[in-house]
């Protein structure tokens, strides 16, 4: 390289710096990035600060910077409307205040449909208004073993019929999962040891290189149509590495910087704990106060909940988007789901019904039926539920854990109902009465009516009164096998009589035949 | 009389009306009040005001007074502590403003243990600590007919278990209840009527007699130890007389008198509402309101709910003391009650089931079976439940809504929980965990185990982990049929094993031998 060449390509370089480095062009609800070069003179996590205002139109958004590592400062941006944005920095970094920009923000394509958001205040749809039905499985640890293994884990998802994964941030440290983690949050310290194995970290400093791998990682599932359900605290930490007793200040710390660069990508859902109750150094005000902090970063208010063990969290909470819950019990019979639906006036994924498995503890050893029944009850009670499974295998590495393969018999059952799903539309429980609380009309009009473990021969048609439906209502009706995945049409078609005191029924007392077996639903569908 | 005595007497009657006629020695939580008289220039419901503050040491207590006709002002109130209370009033009429006046506050006799409230954050006592528990039931009309009638409705609760009666303060016009009452809240308007049959109310004028005549009926209640849940609001007029269409002004200057009359009961219970999402004219934001003035106008801070039908009200709002919840659903099965008192988490009193009876409504004809099952349910979850019956008889008179007369067989099964309950003291679910939420632990440390429908030959001596009992524990045993009403002692004495991953059990492997009969529960006390 000759001597001009070397100096001009440094004063672009330093021209470049100047200005960031960033895209031109970026899809709606995709990510733009802008990247400045900056000595910091003492910690850049707690000493600089940086922000931009994004402008378009009417719209104005602020957004946080963060320190990157390598003298690198970035500012995201996720645009939620086309057209041309421009920015201006703020910092107390002179070099780093006032810079300005732009970039044309043009439509989303293929599989980005934007941000998934509550729709119609028990569901969900993505920004364009697409429906999402959340149909999510838990790999706890999936970003805290190499890439390799995240790849497999990856593969293994998007062959599945899951469209959510719940992975937490901090290392876990408990049965099946006590595989040391190549990344850390926080840099560790430079003051000495007091005794032997015991890790103390720099509260005052984050690791960057494990934010970008998880960043890369989130990315992924993006392309693959997975919502990352980020988990950002856990109290299963046994006393290995501390992170569960950070102080409020450093959980403060931790949260300002993790949604400062985590909001802008489309596909996050802020969970802020798995099982909070079990945390020790928390109280519920903490809690509410952790969450209120992500609210209030988050530019596009992601969704956001926080997961129960045996003490439910108070979900009336506003910044709380929907009900993230634990317990099997609530989808194990008709008329349970609802409850919770009921109380809380928002959607209720219950995100851990036990799992599909076979490990000793008595929430790992459900069976693949009993996991089938317990989706179909979160469904037709306008609830959703999530999956998991602990099959233990020759090498104790559980799915729940690693993600690396799936036994299961309920992951294609549950593809099912999915498919069901999307064809009916959201689904509401019709009537919360003792016998009539098994069925659920759809945003399109279908019935659904769910039998669970009754093996009938026979479905007389009745359906509750709360339809409130107009005599001569015609349907047609197909038997469902949730079980064996089947759809058989019943000929002819049912036309309902007046209400009585109990039900509504077929004009003619025709009833539907079964097979005698269990899990068998039957769909009604308007005609004429 | 002579002509002297006759100028003394009524010099003496001047002075009474001047200083009030009052008592001078009142038990605690009993009522103290004073009369005024004085003829009102105006519209003394709108234009006069009347209030007083009572003081006995450092306890200050201002409360309302209000117009009770025949030119008399009352002021009522209800000492909490012993000792002596002074008090000084205020009002708008200047004979009757800065009167002062004094009482002594005995401590409470016989069966008055004052208000009840809540205590453990889920379960109830009254204010001298005697634990209550809710074992109420329904009259809907009971003082919308005759003195001759209330009284037998009375002579039937007081042979009952129930020790709460849930009762309209505005008359209903349904099936079963078109009787009119003698008695309306308001006068009737003096403007010429619009048509034949319709009443028009003067909605500024209330009648004073409805409120004495059901102010006695509140104190005989008392008397038999019967709290009173009095319903504010209810939506069944159907047009007769319009009560469920007044302003909100309207509601809020009814709420006003009716505290200013009732807060100094000590066995009132304030329930807003009736099925409030029937009401048609009212919004949530109007619910709130009420519910918040009520809150504001009793210094008392009697207990206070609301009841629903089909939609849950946000019993999460503060002033609500309790969640009054209709919903047989809720107690048909196991795990499912606590669900609610989760959420919400305050005492849980689920005030209608439906109804043990026989008519054609599907609210209406439950087993006594089903009802004594939904109330073990309930108890089982640390709930309450409520009785109604709706049998119809040759005359249609349900007790639902005349009380007359009991004809079921729950209560008497619902007598011999309440005897159950009584020794154990309060219930707590122990586990939330599928298959081991038919246990509760009481406040005592005894288990008891409700089997419910299972007609089983041996319980196996399982208990839940979640009770983390020491290994060793030692139990006696009874079996209880809750059915018909025996408790039968086991032989023997059983030790806990160290939990596994799954349960506890008894160290010689012993089981429970039972009579196949369904409706069986096993009480466990703790021994040496």
């Amino acid at each position: 390289m000759g001597k001009k060449f070397l100096v001009l390509a440094l004063l672009l370089n330093c021209w470049i710096y100047q200005q960031g480095i960033a895209q031109s062009v970026v899809e709606q609800w995709g990510r733009f990035e802008v990247s400045f070069k900056h000595q910091p003179a003492k910690n850049p996590f707690v000493d600089d600060n940086l922000s931009a205002v994004f402008s378009n139109g009417n719209s104005k958004v602020k957004v946080h910077g963060f320190y990157d590592g390598n003298n690198t400062y970035i500012v995201r941006f996720m645009p939620t409307k086309t057209g041309t944005w421009t920015y201006l920095t703020s910092s107390n970094i002179p070099e780093l205040n006032g810079k300005k920009g732009k970039f044309v923000c043009k439509p989303a394509t293929d599989n980005n449909h934007g941000p998934v958001m509550v729709r119609n205040q028990y569901h969900f749809a993505y920004a364009d208004s697409t429906p999402y039905y959340p149909f999510g499985t838990t790999v706890y640890s999936y970003i805290h073993q190499d890439n390799e293994h995240v790849a497999v884990a990856l593969n293994t998802l998007a062959k599945s019929p899951f469209n959510k994964l719940r992975f937490l941030i901090f290392p876990q440290w408990q049965d099946y999962t006590k595989v040391q983690t190549p990344f850390f949050q926080f840099e560790k310290s430079k003051e000495p040891l007091p005794k032997k194995d015991t890790i103390l970290w720099d509260y005052s400093r984050f690791d960057p290189a494990f934010f970008r791998n998880m960043e890369k990682h989130i990315d992924e599932l993006a392309e693959k149509g997975v919502e990352a359900d980020v988990i950002l605290f856990h109290p299963y930490d046994e006393g290995k590495w501390g992170f569960d007793k950070m102080s409020h200040k450093t959980d403060l710390f931790y949260l300002k910087y993790i949604v400062a660069r985590l909001s802008s990508f489309r596909n996050v859902w802020w969970s802020l704990c798995n099982e909070f109750d079990h945390f020790k150094y928390k109280s519920d005000a903490d809690w509410d106060d952790l969450i209120a902090t992500v609210a209030k970063e988050d530019p596009y208010h992601h969704l956001c909940s926080i997961h129960n063990d045996k003490r439910m969290f108070n979900n009336t909470n506003p910044a709380l988007t929907h009900a993230c819950v634990q317990g099997g019990t609530y989808v194990d019979d008709f008329g349970r789901a609802v409850i919770q639906r009921d109380a809380y006036k928002k959607p209720v994924v219950y995100d851990e019904i036990c799992y599909e498995g076979d490990i000793v503890y008595r929430w790992g050893n459900l069976s693949a039926e009993r996991m089938v029944y317990r989706y179909w009850q979160g469904a037709i009670a306008g609830c959703y539920a999530g999956h998991g499974e602990t099959f233990v295998g020759k090498d104790s590495v559980l799915h729940l854990v690693w993600g690396r393969e799936l036994r299961g018999r309920s992951p294609e059952r549950i593809r099912f109902l999915k498919s069901i799903m999307e064809e009916t539309g959201t689904l509401e429980q019709i009537d919360h009465f003792w016998g009539m609380n098994n069925m659920a009309k759809s945003e399109h009009g279908d019935i659904l009516i769910y039998l669970g473990t009754e093996a009938k021969t026979e479905w007389p048609f009745v359906l509750s009164r709360d339809l409130k439906l107009p005599e001569g209502t015609k349907y047609t009706a197909e038997i469902i096998d949730t079980w064996n995945m089947t759809r058989t049409p019943v000929p002819g078609i049912f036309c309902t009589t007046k209400a009585d005191a109990k039900g509504i029924y077929d004009n003619k007392s025709r009833t539907i035949g079964l097979p005698g077996k269990p899990y068998m639903a039957i769909l009604l569908k308007p005609t004429r």
